[in-house]
């Protein structure tokens, strides 16, 4: 028998070509045998709109919240979008919120990591830390993951070349279990 | 004749009885002689995707980045939302700023204001500065409009009854006026 | 055999009048049994300066550090002045931080609350929270102690009479300890 | 008759080989003619205490307020401690915003900048914006300067090195004396 430790991931770019997409494939690839990490699709989550909440909850929110709830730990790829997390991850996190005291939120442990530009997306990951405040998601305090210039850190075919990046989101799974076992 | 001044009104909130979309219609009632304050439709966005950007720009994006440049001044009603501004509002400054090079926001006149539990939105508005800085939006810096209990300042007709609330807006749009007059 | 558990509170503020410094003796009256707090004197601190810490490191930087690491737990009260905290508070946090490897901070627990004007000093917790991470301070996530307009909250005799905030920081008390236990 | 613009720069760091207060006095070489900054000493100021501002307010903080009031502009050379502004800055920043009423901080153009590890100080130079927002003043919006890994960028006489940096701090300068002359 197998015990597997399962991971959802959530990128906050809907483009085919993220590079923040690209690191949660990488993820996948370096994730130690035992360990899965599913990405989650969401593009068809509509904008959030309470009284669409309160007459017809949409069917992608709560298949979303379900496999929220059902992961064992959550693994977050967060660009910075105007110095914020994008809108479409803010979207994603606010109706998994949804509706008041039925979060599939709660509790639940998470790693965040991210690529953009010179500053690796530290201003979005300091917003996300916050807004998982908010939402009781716990996120791992170490490692922090800010990769810089991100166009210079993968090959043609999106595997992560950054030695360093690659040993910190390894760093980042283990964290992640140890953090679930311990919770 | 007679000169007008045109400000746009963006609502954080989709929905129809939301008391921060209330806030930005009593705006329009304490608007003095000669300002208009149009509140945008904005539910028709997709969420951001950059291969939607790159094939086929959305019509509501487009209509929207005209909108916001024509105003003269903007006024953004910002409800919170998990320690944050809405997805939904993040997901509109996002598309308006895109493609790169061509935002619609670059050098604007905003105010900002908002109304939810007991910290009156302070979190999310504090990000929304964050993300303004990004985006080259010139917000007020006074004053801070942080309406907190929504529920209590409101009469059924959502007429905003907290008198401060309603001075502090009416010199807010006065500031708005100013603020674009000397710019 | 009596076991007790040990709280170093934290004042940010020196003024022998401070609603802040109140806070905390309010939480040593509210202490359940076998929990003692004590309030820390920090007045003597100089002004970080790395010179000063590599050719003299101040003995009060050295006894404060000590007595940090010997607390099972920290509460910090945390007043806003000017958006953020006192730079009176943001000192010590430095100078028990360093030298670089040896900070008295890592890993320790803790419960942070304040009380000020409309707004309870939410910024500079929010601030205090970003930094208690670079510190690796585990600041419980609730409760949150947001105390707005101190000077109604007090009465002659600096006891708090807001019943809604005394069994906040009872909670928190009991928080402390728990979050202690199964570290 | 020779017209002089009088800038007055402040350093977050006491350290006299700080890569920050070197960034000051890259600055002063980089002055155009008639523009002259001035390093403020500030060392000497004691912890803010609202028992001593109201029984005496040391003379330190009178003469760096009135050296503020009288300069045209500010240049704020922002090092990050434990993800944050320096206590030593937020300090100065709390004495000369008080008394209630006569801060001498409304107002003032200021540039800010700083170097340090991989991300240049871009959390302190946030939380620094949010605490200029709340002391009125006036931070230039860009240019944005954010200088990682300070030790490769001064040769050993502590002249900054890296030719970017160098143009965009000039960059600053020529926009504080625009921004002065349009108040």
């Amino acid at each position: 028998m197998v015990e597997t430790f399962d991971i959802l991931a959530i990128s906050g770019s809907l483009r085919k070509g993220s590079f923040n997409t690209a690191l949660l494939r990488n993820a996948q690839a370096l994730a130690p045998a035992g360990t899965t990490i599913t990405i989650l699709e969401h593009r068809d989550l509509p904008l959030y709109d309470g009284d669409l909440e309160a007459s017809a909850y949409p069917a992608a929110a709560t298949r979303i919240k379900e496999r929220v709830r059902a992961a064992e730990a959550l693994l977050f790829a967060v660009p910075e979008y105007n110095y914020s997390v994008p809108g479409v991850l803010k979207n994603l996190l606010d109706w998994v919120s949804r509706p008041y005291g039925q979060s599939g939120w709660a509790g639940k442990v998470a790693g965040i990591l991210g690529t953009g530009g010179g500053l690796g997306t530290v201003r979005a990951q300091t917003h996300f830390r916050q807004i998982a405040h908010g939402l009781d998601i716990h996120v791992l305090r170490q490692p922090e993951i800010y990769i810089a210039n991100a166009a210079t850190k993968f090959d043609a075919e999106g595997n992560l070349t950054d030695e360093t990046a690659r040993k910190m989101i390894a760093t980042m799974l283990t964290g992640l279990h140890t953090a679930v076992q311990t919770h």
